[in-house]
């Protein structure tokens, strides 16, 4: 991915926050029979300090037989993504120079990948990843509330994933290249739209003009 | 992307649905400098018969250099996509046995990408783009509200992209593999979760309800 230098996130902590927050990945492989996405929701474990990505696919899925021991792997994690109007910038009025653009959040990792076979680790992944989406259900559901049997029988039907990373970097192209009364022109606007991801990059707008 | 048989789309119209409505696409590039990803709205034009994609980059972006003339390349159409409790399952309850997943729309397309540098293809590229996403302003902007210079201009920092499709497949994982009563579970789950894509996955869901 090309990243202009205004629109670079190397800030770790937002980072993480979007891989946690928008955790559906596009996991991009590479091997002998090509390239191949397959999407993954993933676990970010930093509980040992190191930079983790836990997570599973079918075993009748022929990604774990496809790709390499360690293999180089990178994933996108999509945060909001909108279309910016020309009609959003005050300037436009003016002199109208003003062309439409696109704003987006995109966070990508590179890292190592190992496929893991393991109970253990397949159950802690699962753990994980339940915690972590069922906390706000008004009654989080948790692995054990299925038959134990249940439960060991759809382990075998999974292999694990785990991913070493090696390197984050992330776009984070939030109008940073306009003038202020343009941020505050894309903000008016995209709160106008009322969609959802307008809403997200309207608020992500506002954090850069917060910032000057 | 492995699909299980009975999540595949083959159904042109939607396929192309979605790349229309979730035209900011993940563009997948393999060169001698490895797998690159970049973030791209393009416009799916098919007024002459043929399937093709047009879009563009930055001339700052290196892609152009670092590709070859029709190489190969992938492009990721993300629809909505959400986690599924399996507290929205009824049979959850008589029995146990249910597991969380994650629900999705995703559509891949393969093609060759042809690099192009004449001012008419920019033009017109841009010009469909900006049709497709100004419709919804009250006063659609139009390139030719911009002064000539300043587009000529602009056209010299900008190089076309235009990927004539090979294939397209979709993955429209909505719940198609519950019994009636679970799918029902699932619509009621995400129409109290009001998160736009939950919204959105519990709209897809019901069309298979509805199928059947």
């Amino acid at each position: 991915m090309h990243i202009a230098s205004s629109f670079q996130q190397n800030d770790a902590t937002q980072l993480q926050e979007v891989i946690r927050q928008y955790p559906f990945a596009s996991l991009i492989t590479h091997s002998e029979s090509g390239i191949e996405v397959n999407h993954i929701p993933f676990f970010l474990d930093n509980s040992t300090g190191e930079c983790v990505l836990q997570g599973h696919i079918a075993k009748a899925n022929p990604l774990w037989k496809n790709v390499k021991d360690s293999a180089e792997v990178l994933l996108v994690f999509h945060g909001p993504n909108c279309y910016i109007s020309p009609n959003y910038y005050p300037t436009k009025k003016q002199h109208g120079r003003a062309v439409p653009t696109w704003n987006y959040i995109a966070v990508h990792v590179k890292g190592t990948l190992l496929i893991r076979f393991d109970d253990q680790f397949k159950l802690d992944m699962l753990n994980n990843l339940t915690v972590q989406h069922e906390q706000n259900q008004a009654t989080p559901w948790s692995i054990n509330d299925a038959p134990e049997q249940y439960i060991e029988r759809m382990l075998t039907a999974i292999v694990g994933l785990e991913i070493h990373i090696t390197s984050i970097t992330g776009q984070w192209k939030v109008s940073q290249n306009q003038p202020e009364v343009n941020k505050q022109g894309v903000i008016d606007g995209l709160s106008k739209a009322q969609t959802s991801d307008a809403l997200k990059i309207a608020a992500l707008v506002k954090m850069h003009v917060a910032e000057i």
